[in-house]
């Protein structure tokens, strides 16, 4: 059990998740980051703002990133550095989150990995946009 | 229900929030998240593992930011563009973390605000560290 | 706090329980077993599928058995030894599903009850047939 | 996003999936499946049955085989038909339970394949063995 090397990387290699963000989603969530928001868990205030429902975190998509990373691309074993995110569209309840990360640069003196790391919805808007940076896993 | 304008906000303001991170924060997590990596759920895995028992996603930490903004300091109405994450130790099952945020840049022209965002262990180690960029809420 | 024991079953008595599976359940259960198949929580991928829609485990639906026999049929005290299931039709999310429990045969000399086991949508039609076989409380 | 067709498959081929389960995961699982046996979610009734605590729900454990043919083999596309399950051994909180599928027989004309479906402990002990019939993914 354990995800790729550095030397069984090469830039370009890809892997994704995709989940649909469910109201359930956003409220468990809600609960174990105590990110109480009205914007996300209420619908009497959310309805007066620009995107006039609830909407998911955006934390939410991030963590999908997250999930790519730990358990595909490089896999398990890897240790998490650092992660730059934009939000650039908002994510509805229902939305279909797919979550790409690429092999950007590899730096083998460091072990270090670069992916860059997208988040689409299913109108192939960008969600969010990024970059991860990795420590690859070692046997 | 409206947090802070970008007029009622100045540079060194700060605000916190903290909780305990427990075993099952980070089993709800990874049922939103989809990240199963075996550091997180698998003892057996976790153990020959150089933190040599599950830790918790990083992912969970940064969520705690995100409720910062959301609830406090902008508050409601806040518009999240972005976060920069630096992921520099370990949270353990039963570690309380502290995510504190600090107007960091005003730039009333765009609405924006750039906020120091960082998060501590109960022994005051860095577990995160970075910067978030938000919109200010409007009236 | 005891079930039935052998000598107070009889071939027969029946028990029932019943839930509208929800898209929370759905998610929350895929959480627990880690079974991220994208039929059910997909919502692009599971409408090109010949179900349309996302659906949700048979192993929720299986649950509601196990739920019978621990808190009604027989009981508390009761010991699951095996489950025989046959998915016969699929668990929409907001589809309400009852599980029977009847009892079809006693075992006094090993303690042993057979029961046909039938989870059924609000239709009539049958999602999961089979037979459970547990030991009886004792006292 | 298709798993493995009836030709891609040959008898021997395993895949698994890990575990560690825990408190969190009976109690969602209670929550999901309305099975609220004393035995799970009781510690004062449990302390006195033969296991002397309580014990996880075998369905959990059950899960993690629908987890492996959904995600993993034959993976995506995957219609589960049937699944027989023998509980041999007690789950205990905290227990690392790893479910493993391995392809037992292919009857091309029906696309159907069976596996051989055995839940193990941390200690190597059978906590669940038994077989699973679906219906391989058709492109």
């Amino acid at each position: 059990m354990i995800g790729k090397t550095i030397d069984e990387l090469k830039v370009g290699d890809s892997a994704s998740f995709a989940k649909t963000v469910t109201e359930a989603d956003a409220y468990n969530y809600a609960g174990v980051s105590g990110d109480f928001n009205p914007a996300h868990i209420n619908e009497e205030y959310a309805k007066n703002t620009k995107f006039e429902t609830r909407i998911a975190h955006g934390m939410i998509s991030a963590g999908f990133i997250s999930a790519v990373l730990g358990t595909q691309l490089p896999g398990p074993g890897t240790i998490y550095l650092g992660q730059e995110l934009k939000f650039t569209h908002p994510v509805h309840y229902g939305d279909t989150i797919t979550a790409t990360c690429t092999v950007e640069e590899l730096i083998p003196e460091k072990n270090r990995v670069i992916l860059k790391t997208t988040c689409t919805n299913q109108f192939g808007y960008v969600v969010i946009e990024g970059k991860a940076t990795v420590l690859a896993p070692q046997k």
